[in-house]
């Protein structure tokens, strides 16, 4: 299969830099094809704004998703948000490696997502959910947090981390990704600063490694996460009854 | 009091802009000193890296935490996110109005969190909840959103708005702001593209102008969301179970 990594960190030497290179490794040793969206390398502008289109279907106001159909439609598209689609197009699994900012994925990532699912293109009021773009691919967020696990427990002093990922995965479950369980490595701490000591923060990160070496090896089987989908909502989008009670969540 | 509005759209004829102009007008019309971080208008850069830190603590690795920290000790921030800090600091209550995108809020609000709430001088590992620097503070987010107002219940096609806000009102609690209930304006379509009719959308935005003018005139009397806090938890962040039952949420 055809694999992508959308790496979001500033530092080539960090911990989620070597995640990614884990994530490559094997990967490559199972013969799968790898591309790597590595954001702060490449120097991907997060920003929405006017200046990335050059052909306004509107110059006096700027409607983000107007022109994102716009342009979309007229085949002029910032080129580093065609170049992102056409690399999501080729992937059969998607791998978001990022620390977790304030609570959720830094701007950087924020930000890619802000512009590269193009409205009108990528998704529609008929394209999305269980009928989106994407779908029959997979997606897969490999988080990094500082504090430690303890802490992400519902009502933990860092908040539940099925609330600090949702935005994320939901995005994703929205352009018709099937989302699988994330990967989340506790209790990394940037430089010179660490909950741990030196010695038992150098154990966890080698253990952690080891933990995403093997979760991705055994990837094949791993079962998506369930969401509700169009046979669940109304006609306005509330949950019918009876999904309520069908375990979904 | 003083008041600072943080606006985030890239449009200055938003129905976001509208609704800032609206609060800055009724603060004003009560004597209250009012001031606006307007992100887009000062081409704020969401992104946190290493250009931004002029004199390193280490040049060889680029810890964001790390030059956070050195950063505010040695008095070398950068320029746009002092003043930004100054404005904080200057304000008894802070308004963020912003666009629901991507179920969380725009790259550009996001990376203002990640760069200005500066580690070891906005907080610190005894800073911060409800021992915050901004403690006595009040907060409050004003959303849009493009999606009708059904479709954001709890199991609806939208997402359920806490979830939706939960990132950017926890980080803000982190800072120690006491948060008011969100303002939520639902199905603000952007132009040229609505759900409702021509007439439908006029009224709808009308009724939600004046909905926000009398939240903001009685804004005095609001009560903060309740969040755990230090009592809460035990040394490691986990809810200590006498507070797992004393209604806290």
């Amino acid at each position: 299969m055809q694999v992508l990594f959308v790496h979001c960190h500033p530092e080539p030497t960090s911990f989620n830099a070597a995640l990614t290179s884990i994530g490559v490794e094997v990967f490559e040793e199972r013969g799968d094809r790898v591309e790597i969206s590595d954001l702060y390398a490449e120097s991907f502008d997060p920003v929405e704004k006017p200046d990335h289109y050059i052909r306004r279907s509107d110059t006096t106001v700027f409607s983000p998703l107007a022109e994102q159909r716009h342009a979309y439609r007229e085949n002029t598209l910032p080129a580093d948000v065609r170049r992102e689609i056409a690399r999501l197009e080729r992937a059969d699994l998607v791998v978001f490696q990022f620390p977790i900012w304030w609570h959720s994925a830094p701007a950087m990532l924020k930000g890619w997502m802000d512009r590269v699912f193009v409205s009108g293109g990528l998704y529609s009021s008929t394209m999305r959910y269980d009928t989106g773009y994407f779908r029959g691919r997979r997606a897969l967020c490999s988080a990094t947090t500082g504090a430690p696990e303890a802490a992400f427990e519902p009502g933990g002093r860092a908040g539940e981390i099925d609330k600090i990922l949702w935005s994320t995965q939901y995005s994703l479950y929205y352009m018709g990704f099937d989302i699988l369980p994330p990967f989340v490595s506790y209790g990394v701490q940037g430089h010179g600063f660490s909950y741990a000591s030196d010695d038992g923060f150098a154990r966890l990160m080698e253990e952690t490694k080891s933990a995403w070496r093997s979760r991705l090896v055994g990837i094949d089987a791993d079962r998506p996460l369930r969401f509700p989908g169009w046979e669940d909502w109304d006609e306005v989008g509330r949950l019918r009854p009876k999904a309520e009670t069908s375990g979904r969540s």
